[in-house]
């Protein structure tokens, strides 16, 4: 079922390589190392699983060496002719499923890639690398004092350029982590009722995601007179011990993965359901303002342009945004500005480009996926988030999550 | 109820950062960075939270500058006389829970780090630095480059030498971690039952460490056809497909986090509970190979005199341990000792030193928490995995996750 179903066909993840080194080659490239997390999370996984289809659930350990080294982790070594050799550090990997024939196993990762590199003969002059946000310091360090000879070039954009633009296949198993998601969702909504915890409550959300298939990477929750943070409980990021009294906000960012391809929304809800009027003015706000930024979306427009539509939203309806830590303790629950200056971001495998800033020229095309993101509040009222993930199609805009907004009356 | 029962009293962050300060000034550094990962999971969140009872709990993000970089991560700065500085990449950190004075904002943390250090004098020379396992490649090179006349000293180890061995108040918090990772397990090997999917059994397992306030690091599982796997399943890491057989085996490895510190232990079943005698060997070889290994536990003895006594059970009972991905393929299941060659690891709020290899001379000593695994097969029958959580203490030694051994008859 899991093949035939949801599974992006392997002659996909070969035309993905292919295109990756018809840029390697434009940039006179040889190849390049692509690195990427495991360990059973699902953050950090994306780019070996974008062009190879193999997924490490081995968990990251300290360096150990020189019994083991970037445990938890997976390379992949593209060259320019769009060959690929993938690093495991498992010897049970999923032969099935992964794309790649040349398949090397070692439990010191980025000694193998050192050796792999060498055996093309690119262990010196220049050589692509995408890590940036991948790599863990210590593999980093390991693999280059391997190789000093080699020239690192960064260039995380190539990948990025290319998996913003998602396939049939993607689209596909992005709608379904969003099915998933919203199921997730209402079962979360339906359980915030005076007298439960945050934990219970997530409790209801997380046996729905795990049996359909999902896997959490976090579901940051506040409630009640927290509602100013992102999430009040820390490790988990929701509170095990408040139980939630009538009336109480809860606000949800959640996001968690299904095959691999991310869902991100959110709502907001109030226990018991009945909303104060100043409750109403944040909990509607939040809802309208993601509503100019999805009303402005369509191909053509920039990036930026949708973002200045849900800022401009909150602008004229008189709703602050703090530029500073001092401004943000000034104006209490009202300022949440600062955790994160952006009206969503681009969605896949991880939160992608584009970042909805007011300043992003990125030009939207047919096939980008979006999560479009806004917490607001009032001093003494609280905060209140919504979010939902829309595609772009030739026409417009189709969003993924169309889930009831409101949980109050 | 949570700062009062299972917190960890302020006083002793400081301690231990006056403890981190005179090793500081042993080796003559004026000050050492610290780097965490945060972001709602609970990997590699250990060394900033050990010293300052900081988090993050927004999510990591690719570094944007200069909007952001380094997000969803944590810094801190112990000096050589014990002071610190918290670098914060959220406004609305937990300011009642923190144990450092002087926190500063920003969303470029590789940045307020460098001027941080800048303050205090040390934007040249030898700087200790705690981020091996913890900083992304992207946030390292940042930090470097900010500071080039700064002689970086990779010090990894005075952390671990310190967190080695748990104080009272850690010891009660990692009970608690078991006792909710023990509710969990139960919860899991009651629900592996013919027709159930592993996505089901990890739903019922779930629903209950959430209630409990725990939050999932992984539950990797294999079962039936699958049980060489250390996990089948991939994101996660469980499979939400396949229905468990009569007489399947079902095996898992189970971490996570109550309060940031781990449970980390395992068990098997049978689906429907009957074994056949061939399954029985191999499920009872991995109890007697842990067994052993537990009992050689006492202060005084070395980490490898503990794992010896385990490798040594399983070698004078026939379980070949391979030694190259060829032997495995030809022993098939039998040898899963390629993924992992260990008997386990030190645990706390990561997997820590000592590492349980038959050569490592670290000496036990009382306040070490052990996890203490093994998984073990023979071809054509499949493979069964066994794990517990052990104290060391002034006597010898106490099993922290007295579970129910066997889910079988």
């Amino acid at each position: 079922m899991r093949t035939e179903d949801y599974a992006i066909p392997k002659d996909e993840f070969i035309e993905r390589r292919r295109k990756l080194a018809a840029l390697l080659r434009e940039r006179g490239l040889p190849g390049v190392l692509i690195w990427s997390k495991g360990g059973g999370t699902v953050d950090l996984h994306g780019p070996v699983l974008y062009f190879s289809n193999h997924y490490t659930p081995f968990p990251q350990l300290a360096d150990n060496p020189p019994k083991w080294a970037g445990r938890g982790h997976s390379g992949l070594i593209v060259t320019a002719d769009g060959e690929g050799i993938l690093l495991s550090d498992i010897p049970d990997y999923r032969d099935d499923l992964i794309a790649v024939d040349d398949v090397r196993v070692s439990l010191d990762l980025p000694l193998a890639a050192a050796a792999a590199l060498r055996d093309l003969g690119m262990a010196r002059g220049p050589v692509g690398l995408i890590a940036r946000d991948y790599m863990l310091s210590g593999a980093y360090l390991r693999l280059t004092e391997a190789l000093p000879q080699v020239q690192w070039i960064h260039c995380e954009d190539l990948y990025s350029r290319l998996r913003m633009i998602k396939s049939p296949a993607e689209i596909r198993v992005i709608r379904k982590a969003c099915e998933i998601g919203m199921k997730t969702c209402r079962a979360m909504m339906e359980a915030v009722q005076p007298g439960r915890t945050e934990a219970e409550v997530m409790a209801e959300a997380l046996y729905v995601l795990t049996r359909e298939g999902g896997m959490i990477y976090d579901h940051p929750v506040a409630s009640g007179p927290h509602t100013r943070f992102y999430a009040y409980g820390r490790l988990p990021s929701w509170d095990h011990y408040r139980k939630l009294e009538l009336g109480d906000i809860f606000h949800v960012d959640m996001y968690g993965a299904f095959e691999g391809y991310y869902y991100d929304f959110g709502r907001s809800a109030v226990a018991g359901r009945t909303a104060s009027d100043a409750q109403k003015e944040i909990l509607e706000a939040a809802i309208a303002a993601v509503e100019a930024s999805i009303a402005a979306v369509r191909p053509g427009v920039t990036a930026g342009e949708v973002a200045q539509a849900g800022f401009r939203w909150l602008e004229e309806h008189g709703f602050h945004l703090a530029a500073s830590k001092e401004e943000l303790d000034a104006a209490g629950e009202a300022a949440l500005n600062l955790t994160f200056p952006s009206m969503g971001h681009g969605l896949g495998m991880w939160w992608e480009e584009p970042w909805l800033t007011p300043d992003d020229e990125t030009v939207l095309q047919p096939g980008m996926v979006l999560a479009i993101e806004r917490a607001v509040g009032r001093p003494g009222v609280g905060s209140a988030s919504y979010e939902d993930d829309v595609l772009v199609t030739e026409d417009g805009r189709e969003v993924l999550t169309p889930l009831e907004k409101r949980w109050w009356v």
